[in-house]
């Protein structure tokens, strides 16, 4: 068969998987995603075997060290993999969730119910633990679901989404819910991103070249976030020990999420108090500093902000300190060159924290708090399969709810309209 | 200026003014409404000047009498934009609202609030209403918005449009918070739909035909619906009085609309007794019925429904009757035929009603009600924007809160990230 062929199989499969596990009751739902957990811990070996040849081509490659580190399949990484499906068991079942129910004046009962979006396409980068996470999250949300992992990855991949589909037998759940798109080519890819009639939306897992790949040739609706660069507004008002101990966490705690913050803005009253002691500290963490003309009044001995420096995602211990007139200027800096991803105040001014509140137009604004707060399994939503910096459907962490809709349901008992 | 720049300008202009119109309090937008129904109302005949010149045109150009129909302004059409404004006006605002909040373990306090999607794009045919009703369903709900109506209504949108913008002066929210694209062209359109930085989202309004074209053009996310072909399934345990009733009502009561019902699904055993008697009523009020085979046993007289009979939207007086072995059988139908719309069932068993609903992959389903009822007001959301059949963002008739999404926030005292 062609490709085209072959990819299209693959959609009329999981389109027809979905519409049976649409209806599958949680406690079927949540063996299997036991028994995947189970499998995957018991095939270790065979996973490392698997692995081993990715690892293989990647050293032949001359992959950097962190990436292959990203790629490897260690005992813990498998264990972790596991423990994430049990999880999602354990996480409340949003399908057939009643959202809200109400007595229309004519008698007619409406409601709005959780069901399904139907099927799923992942494309994703290096980490093949991403395999087991995402089959998981749309498996408990009742979605059927289509992976299309880096080539990189491509024997891992493979290896772990065979034993989740072994898994699946007898537990009265298609193998058809979890697919895979074995081939690597890029026009495999292209042919994914055309079964608009198969798929009902796309998540793109990755850098921001992959995003916008995917984004710009899809016909299918794409969920996605091109990057993080989040800011931290240190306020004239702020507890300025505090204030240091978010910023060092935003910054230092994992540089290279999208969570972590790339520029800090502080107040210009507070500046010459505050600016020294935060730059000691991260120095000492290694954060190289790169300041506005205001800030290398104060620190004169940082690297100097270029105009791109505003807008970037450094993902690594660099970060720009840009001193501000007052909170309206710090929110039209965030405004210009955020990227509606999360900011952070640091404030004890009651109006103030309201207004960043109401005002900053990002999907995570927070009080007081680390932007590293922003990742769906620490605001509470379980688990996350992603975020998304656009508005449409869902607006930042996402989790098993955002991977559902609702439809209307209405009991009558004869009702016309008049 | 060229169009492209002319309609970049618009855009941008559009963005600007739903950075603050976000934060407008709920009292200033509802006053804004209310001047905007007041100065519809006063301008009658300035208007009915404007309107005439594009009924003149469309008489020369030949349109039917129904397109004349819904072009005209009448004083009782000027007259319901008015109430329409006023009652969006008296609608909750959904802008604010904090949908849930919850506390973490560490105290951090998270919620998610609701805010506007930000800028609409509006495309539509020919009733010139539309402009004050999307207009004020998007202003209530804090979004900017660019319209753009038909050619033919080109002269009416365009006075209604000045007579929306002149009555936002001096209310404090920018008039370029409503804005329309003037240009007729084709062209004008293809540019509208590349403002991908401008425009959140789309909602074409009118044929299949425009919404296609949309969809296929549009780099901005569109929310969508093609057609609406609704069943009824009356089942074997039916109250056939009640059936009869909501089957006439859902076929007679307006058929030109997406949720008349287009298919008739009637259970075997119940197929001798119910179909003469709902043939003879449906006659009565001059329903043309197509069977199958099963059907013309029964109603020898009327025409044999062809394959393509099924998947057709008749927005008319013709109704296609197909005789079922049961439930699933009906289910199955309109798996394959059905626009995922809505669909009800008459039945007065109580484990078939709950498995309809369930089961029916539609965005409204109903048990012993009439299609008709789905609609923004019938099902109480208080105004309707459109309705979509894609499961992406919403699902069904939309209201005001189906123009807005949710961000989070978090309130801490300090939280950083273990």
């Amino acid at each position: 068969m062609e490709l085209r062929g072959q990819i299209q199989d693959i959609g009329h499969r999981a389109r027809k998987a979905a519409t049976t596990l649409a209806g599958v009751d949680t406690h079927v739902k949540n063996r299997a995603l036991m028994r995947m957990a189970d499998r995957l811990v018991e095939s270790v070996a065979s996973l490392q075997e698997e692995n081993e040849k990715d690892l293989k081509r990647a050293k032949e490659k001359g992959l950097s060290s962190a990436m292959i580190d990203r790629l490897t399949l260690t005992q813990s990484v498998v264990d972790e993999m596991a423990d994430g499906l049990r999880e999602v068991a354990s996480l409340p079942d949003p399908v057939g969730q009643v959202v809200r129910m109400w007595k229309r004046p004519n008698g007619l009962r409406v409601g709005r119910v959780r069901i399904p979006l139907g099927v799923i396409g992942i494309i994703y980068e290096s980490r093949p633990n991403v395999t087991a996470d995402a089959a998981g999250l749309c498996l408990k949300s009742g979605n059927a679901v289509i992976l299309r992992g880096g080539s990189e990855a491509a024997h891992s991949n493979k290896a772990i989404c065979a034993i989740l589909q072994t898994a699946l037998k007898k537990t009265g759940i298609s193998v058809d819910a979890i697919q895979m798109i074995p081939m690597t080519s890029r026009e495999a890819v292209h042919e994914m991103l055309r079964l608009e009639d198969s798929i009902d939306v796309i998540i793109p897992r990755g850098g921001e070249g992959l995003i916008r790949f995917v984004a710009e040739n899809s016909r299918i609706p794409v969920i996605k976030h091109y990057k993080g660069v989040c800011h931290i507004f240190v306020d004239e008002s702020a507890d300025l020990d505090m204030a240091e101990r978010i910023c060092v966490n935003a910054k230092v705690q994992r540089p290279g999420v999208c969570n972590a913050m790339e520029t800090l803005l502080v107040h210009q009253r507070v500046a010459s108090t505050f600016l020294p002691r935060i730059a000691a500290s991260l120095q000492e963490s290694g954060v190289e500093l790169r300041g506005c003309p205001e800030t290398l009044k104060i620190l004169p001995h940082i690297r100097k902000a270029e105009s791109d420096d505003w807008d970037r995602e450094y993902l690594d211990l660099i970060l720009s300190v840009k001193v501000v007139k007052h909170m309206a200027a710090a929110i039209d800096h965030i405004q210009k060159h955020g990227s509606m991803h999360t900011e952070s105040i640091i404030t004890s001014h009651y109006q103030r924290a309201e207004q960043f509140l109401r005002d900053v137009n990002s999907s995570c604004v927070f009080v007081n708090a680390s932007t590293r707060f922003s990742d769906g399994h620490q605001l509470g939503l379980g688990a996350e399969i992603g975020i998304s910096t656009t508005k449409l459907h869902a607006f930042g962490p996402m989790g098993l709810e955002e991977l559902t809709t609702t439809k209307f349901i209405a009991r009558g008992d004869g009702q016309v309209r008049e």
